[in-house]
Formats: C-alpha cells, structure tokens, sequence
C-alpha cells in the first residue's frame, strides 16, 4: 500500500463503509420460507425460484417482497489500454454505443422495456480515458473514490432490485487484470475473446496483463489498489453503485464478465459485501465462470450472452419477477382446499 | 404390435400426419440471421437470444417474428398406476390441482400472469384414470388416438407459441415408463424423487417400470404403443397438441419431465417431429437432462425446477420475450452510427 492509501482518505471512507453494511432481515426471511412451505406445491419444487423469493424478503425486509421499480445502472468508460490492441473495436465505439442507449437501439433498451426495467446510462469522462495499465496506475486514489462516490448515485433515485452494466472498449482486459491481480494464476487463465478478438489479440491481452501486473509488483495487496491500479471507471463506479445499493439494501443483479470484477474488488475486501448480490448469469466470456468461482456465487441464467451493457441482468429481472409472482400470489394448501403430502 | 395397430386406423392418421409436417421457412431463417449481424453488438454476443430469433423467424416464416399470443396449454389425467405407491400425493390432488389451476392459485396461474401468457386445461376424464400399467395397457389404440387428436384442440383459439404442461399425480412413474419402454437400460435410470418420494418409494417406482416392460415385452417396437401401454391420457394429449402446433408451424416450449416424454414419443416416430420444439428448462427430476440428450435438445433454463405444469415453459416464454425483443429493437450499425468490428 502506497503512501496515500494509507494517508485515511479517501479509500478509507470506503473501508468504513464495508465495515457498517446492514445485513438481511432473518425474520423477513423465514416467514418467506414458511410461506413457500404452505404454497400449492411439492416442497422446493420451484427451485431457484423459492431461493430467490427468501432472499428478496430478507434485503426487502418483507415476507412478500415485490419488484415494482427495478432500474438497470450501466456505466460507460474509457480505458488507456486499448492502445495495446487488446479490442476487436476502436474506442470511440464507447461514445457510440452510449449514444445509441440515449436513442433506444441497443440490446439493454428493448430487454429493459420488455420487463418494465428503468435504464440509467452513467458517461464516465469518455473524453479522457484512464491510463495504460501496462504504463502506470489506472486511477489515482482520489479518481477512483470519486468514481466509486459518483458510481452510488445509481440508486439516489430510488429502486427496488439495481441491474449493474457497463460499457467500456477495451474493458474485457482490464476485468482480466483484475482478476489477476486479485486471484492470480497464469494471464491466460482470465483472457479471452472479449468482444471477438483472435489468437493473436489473446496473447497480447495475456501479455497485457503480465505487463500490469509486473509494474505494480508488491502494490496489489489491497483490493481498492488493485481497482484503482488496474481497473477503470466505470469499474469502480459498479463497485461503488453495489456498495450503495447493499446500504439500502437494494437486492443486485450483477452482469456478466465486467460486471463481475467490480463485485470481486468488494468481495476481497469482505466475502459478505456480496451478500445481496445475485449474479444474473454466465457469460460465454470463458474465464466468468472461473471468476464466479472465487466470488461464490451461482448464475441464475446460462445462454452464451456475452454482451455486456447489464443484458444478461435485465433478462435475469424476469426471473425475478416470476419467482416473486409464485411466491405472493400463490394459494396455499389450506387456502386452494388441495390434500397436502401423504 | 398388435392386430389393432395393424389394422389401419386410427394410429395411422397419427402417422400420416407425421409424413406431412411442414418444414421452418429457411428464407425467413436467413433474412433473421443477416438482420442478427447487422445489429449493434459483436457477432453472437446475444448467445441463445439470436439463435431462438432465427429459430422463430423459421416458424412465423417471418423475419423479424413476434410473440403476442403467446399460450400455455395444461393436461390432467389420472393413473391406475397410483395404487403401486408411486407418488407421495393422493390421486384426488390431481383434480384438486385442476380447481386451484381454475382459481388462480397455482405457480402456472402467476407465471401465466406474469408474462402475459394465455392459461388453458385440458381435463381428461379424471374420474376415470387409466389401468394400471402394471397389469395391461394403459390405453386401448381408440383411446389413445382419441385423446392424441383431444389434444390437438389446445390450439383451435389460435396461438403464436404454445407451452406444454401437465398435472397428474404419478405421472412421472408414467413418464419414466415411456423412457424405460422407448430406450431401454436400467429402470433405475429413468425413475426419480417426483413430488418427493422417498427411497423405498423410488424402488417401488423402479420395480413398476419392470412389471411394465415385462407386461408388454415385444409389443413395444413402435413408439405409439409405447405410448398406449406405458403412457397415459395427458401425455397422449401433449403428442397430439405437439403435433397440431408443428402442422400450423406455431413454436413450442416443452416444459419438464412428463411433457418431454410425450416429444419423446413423437421423436422415436421421426426425430424432426420436434424441430420446432424448444426444451423450456432443466428439471431437477434427474432423468430429465438423460431424455433431453436422447430427444437432442438443450435446455434454455436450470433453475432447478421440478414442479410440471407449465411452470418451466411459461418462464421460459420470457427468454424468447427478450429474444425477440432484442431482435425486432434494436438498431443496425448504420442506423445507430455505431463503427463496426475493426
């Protein structure tokens, strides 16, 4: 840890923060799980759907908990290291695409209006991307706490369940060096074809990566350095939007490969910060799963998505709402006058 | 195969109908998967979402295909079958499930609801349950040709993607028959826990499917016998809505367990008697996934679900809600102005 991450300010607010994170209602959650044993229904017969009710009730706090205002964050940012030849697309694509959220064209658009899913886009200094991994910190401290502040906005207008997203050229690289700078390994463990790169683009990104993390030798035993070293913006914006999301207790669902990382910064610093976070679904970006591995956690949805921008979280807010549709709605044993098991 | 079989009428109509599918549109199929690579987003980044736009695309010999109709079709019967001990429910949960289907009060009912999917049950005299098939066919060839063509109505109202479903207390020593009769190994398995029985229930189930097999050894070489001997009035009726939808090209979701061994009768008649069937979802019933691989079919969901009724199908209508949504949504690099692959 440098001299600054060590001064108090400001990734210590962060750490305070992670020290004071609320947990689930334990009462909400069995009344939940009572409820489930009284419904129409062989025991556990809806699966992932029962779980998904119990944990709801528990970050809502209410035995019948509702989704009636989900919102999908997607942050948007630019990264330095896409000089590396690490993209199959230039980065002005970032701007594009983020333009094309504000006109209603992209994948996000049409999966948020099918589920009635609020869309915010959070522009990240597109205009100034982050510094080249392989040439020095990413962020400076104070950067990287303000993203991570300016991230907690997310939810300042109120919701329910927060779907996490991101767009960033160049980004499927900088959550591989997080990935390895947390869990370590071989680089080629955590790259792969991104947005569709070659055998070629492959080994640079694996060389990125062993770039990275050589020039930050004996500085990554800190998570918060590890994102601020080798991450980005709209990395730390996520990591600081589910940090919020978890004050309120906002239930998350986490995207896919990028999206992953920032929730791995904040598991490293405490398992329990992903307490209230479900991770929407596996990503065909090979080394999710591996990553989903160390964070604990088991996607809800698997169909070789690897798009990023919160698709695959606005898809699993279906699920959601079916398993919360299941649990308020249906009639119990008792109620509907069915015989209950032998 | 029996003298009736033999004699021309009426499994006959069943296998004329077979020689007469209609095929997916393959123009509409490729105006879809050209439409798929104009869109903004990296080449198959949306994973199963493009391939099940294409796969409707073939159905609704449309391009850009919708679903606005979409309907859940629910049967019920009753097995002789239930006096070995083979399910942890009495047999009048059967009709009891059918009122609270009609109330409102099951998980189909919310699933239904929830995605905007039409719910219709079909009865099949369930005052009368099938014989028991370990003492003869469960069906004469009348029956079951009567109840395949009774299930055919499923899609009268009309309907732009049909869900299979069903109820029946012991219908998965039914459903495992049918698999045991069409594909042989050990009657171990193809049995499962079902609504929840316990082990010596799972060996009872076992030793049923051998009393089954035996009953009718060298009568089972063509699949609908498997089906009039070992199977029962729901399942006939799911062969028959199955193959209604094909001859009007309306998709279909296949839901878990039993519904899947009715598309897997149809399947030993002629394997492209499914190509426009989708499995819904993986059930946790553990030979769920060994009679997908034999019908060739990977499932959209794993939530470990286990329930029957649709519920696996009408959630899984809200995947190919996003799929289309995306497809028919989103904008084309030219249109959004987005740069496309380097």
């Amino acid at each position: 840890m440098d001299a600054a991450a060590k001064s108090g300010l400001p990734f210590d607010d962060i750490r305070n923060l992670v020290k004071q994170m609320p947990e689930a209602d334990q009462t909400a959650m069995d009344a939940a799980r009572d409820r489930q044993g009284q419904l129409t229904k062989p025991p556990g017969s809806l699966g992932q759907l029962e779980e998904i009710a119990i944990w709801m009730a528990g970050w809502q706090g209410d035995a019948v908990p509702q989704v009636k205002r989900p919102l999908c964050a997607v942050f948007a940012g630019n990264h330095g290291v896409v000089a590396q030849g690490v993209s199959a697309f230039p980065a002005e694509v970032t701007a594009q695409m983020v333009a094309n959220f504000s006109a209603g064209g992209a994948a996000v658009n049409q999966l948020c209006s099918a589920f009635d899913v609020g869309l915010k886009v959070f522009e990240l200094a597109l205009e100034m991307p982050t510094e080249d991994i392989t040439q020095g910190p990413a962020l400076s401290e104070a950067e990287c706490a303000a993203t991570m502040a300016y991230g907690m906005e997310a939810i300042a207008g109120g919701c329910d369940l927060l779907c996490i997203g991101e767009m960033g050229i160049g980004n499927t690289t900088i959550a591989a060096a997080i990935a390895f700078g947390l869990y370590g390994g071989a680089a080629e463990d955590w790259v792969g074809p991104g947005t569709g790169v070659d055998a070629e683009g492959l080994k640079r990104k694996a060389e990125v990566l062993r770039a990275a993390i050589g020039l930050n030798e004996g500085q990554l035993g800190d998570p918060l350095e590890v994102l601020r070293r080798l991450g980005g913006r709209e990395i730390a914006a996520m990591a600081g939007a589910i940090l919020a999301a978890r004050m309120e207790r906002v239930p998350v669902l986490i995207d896919g490969f990028v999206a992953t990382s920032a929730a791995a910064v904040l598991h490293a610093m405490d398992p329990g910060t992903l307490d209230h976070c479900w991770a929407a679904h596996k990503s065909a970006e090979p080394a999710h799963v591996r990553m989903l591995e160390k964070i604990g956690k088991a996607p809800l949805l698997d169909l070789g998505m690897r798009l990023g921008e919160g698709s695959g979280a606005a898809l699993a807010v279906a699920i959601i709402k079916g398993a919360l549709a299941t649990h308020g709605g249906m009639a119990t044993f008792a109620e509907a006058g069915v015989s209950d098991k032998d």
